[in-house]
């Protein structure tokens, strides 16, 4: 196992905020992350939430902005926050544009190259982490996953893909269909190559299709978000949910936009709802 | 009345998050500042609570970091953030220092040349904006005070110079005797001049010597601080509140630093505290 080097630590609601830095070998460079431990972990092992962030995001915008350390110390939940990305690489373009490359690793495991050197998000947020995390820090192996935006999607992708790691799934304001948009179709080209049949894989709302266990999915949408019809596209993943009964339930938030603020308003609901499959909840 | 100016509004928690711009008569300068509504001002007026940020912050960290608005919401109480100096000026020396000129204005009316042209913010905060905000705001006139490290303080002279404005005052890691710390003593030197008695009546140690009237002084202190001992002093002040039988309580928190982590861990009692002076609670 390799070594874990502790960055910070400060003491939040009664737990403890910590920033780990570690060699990932699925994406051959080292990785930040973020870890939120209740201060149940004290006297024994706590589930966790992994949290997925958006575009642009790093391992600290949820732990600083989402106001999420006060119910999940209530609750006894930990919350793991992976970076959104490798780091400290320098591949041709990785740096240029907001939306693809750094910061916006769409957690796929890419296939070409060059970024199938080091693109492998999905092995490293779904293996890599809970595996070292669930190795060195007092956690049981019961797991939730949930995130925002691009994050969303990568919840989403995690539920729809490997359900039997998964306790539950919820998204704010996810990308519900990346194969039909502009920030889906640039990520997975690069990533993924021209061939859209290799695409399928990586899209929540054709991976609908092909379950073989349905876990529940619980989504908040802000009507007011200025990338609801062009980027995120949750009428199209309802549409496939219904198709196919897979249970889903889509709340839209009057007037809320797509940032932190809308996060912020709706996280203790989402914390409560992956408790109570964790079975932290009566 | 100067025009102000809608930079963003952003839905949280059923209130909204307003970023505001407007031109200071007192700083002469155009100013920035942040203005939470819960959802109560739109049926009437609601207090408002003046949160004063630390060094280096601008009137948008407490707006994203602090996780007021849940409970701001839940008690019908605006939260107004200054900005923590003039901007858009370039005075010598203005932009070099972290802790001294842009971002650490420190709450008080600069005397000396070239900062008296602008560095007057202690008349911002206490009568050019509150006097903007109740013109054009669905609130009342009753004030709270709060703030954060220089800010504290800043929220400290508030109350002990104008006991008559604000229903209640508290703080978080305040600076407490700015005239025997060396980010006091820079700052008071360039702004103040260097006789040192006209520091008096800018020092909160030495304001609660000669309070007419007394307001009731709650603050939060980290134990971990790293800033504890050198820049805050807090058993300065509180030995002068004994000496003077000035209402005090100082909660020392253990294990808890000096940032955002710890606002964010204790702002619900502070909200509920002011609330309570304020009206809202029972």
């Amino acid at each position: 196992m390799t070594a874990i080097k502790e960055l910070s630590r400060s003491r939040v609601h009664s737990g403890q905020q910590i920033r780990l830095q570690h060699q990932s070998e699925v994406l051959n460079c080292e990785m930040t992350f973020g870890l939120f431990l209740p201060p149940q972990a004290e006297t024994g092992p706590v589930p966790v939430l992994y949290w997925l962030s958006g575009l642009t995001c790093t391992d600290e915008n949820f732990a600083l902005k989402a106001g999420a350390q006060r119910m999940a110390a209530q609750l006894g939940l930990a919350i793991v926050c992976p970076d959104t990305s490798p780091r400290g690489t320098d591949l041709p373009g990785e740096h240029e544009n907001w939306d693809f490359g750094s910061g916006a690793g769409f957690y796929v495991n890419a296939t070409h190259a060059p970024w199938s050197d080091h693109y492998h998000m999905y092995d490293y947020v779904k293996q890599e982490l809970p595996a070292l995390i669930e190795t060195e820090f007092p956690v049981t192996d019961q797991r939730s996953v949930s995130g925002h935006s691009m994050g969303g999607h990568g919840a989403l992708m995690c539920a729809l893909k490997d359900p039997d790691r998964y306790q539950s799934a919820s998204a704010f304001a996810p990308i519900c269909h990346p194969s039909e948009t502009s920030w889906g179709v640039k990520a997975f080209s690069h990533y993924l190559g021209d061939d859209r049949n290799e695409w399928r894989d990586w899209d929540a709302t054709q991976l609908v299709c092909t379950v073989e266990k349905q876990l529940p999915i619980l989504i908040d949408q802000g009507l007011e978000d200025e990338y609801l019809g062009e980027e995120l596209k949750p009428g199209s993943l309802e549409q496939a949910c219904i198709c196919t009964h897979h249970p889903l339930e889509v709340r839209m938030q009057h007037g809320y936009g797509h940032g932190y603020y809308f996060v912020t308003s709706f996280i203790d609901d989402h914390l409560r709802y992956h408790a109570k499959a964790l079975g932290l909840l009566g």
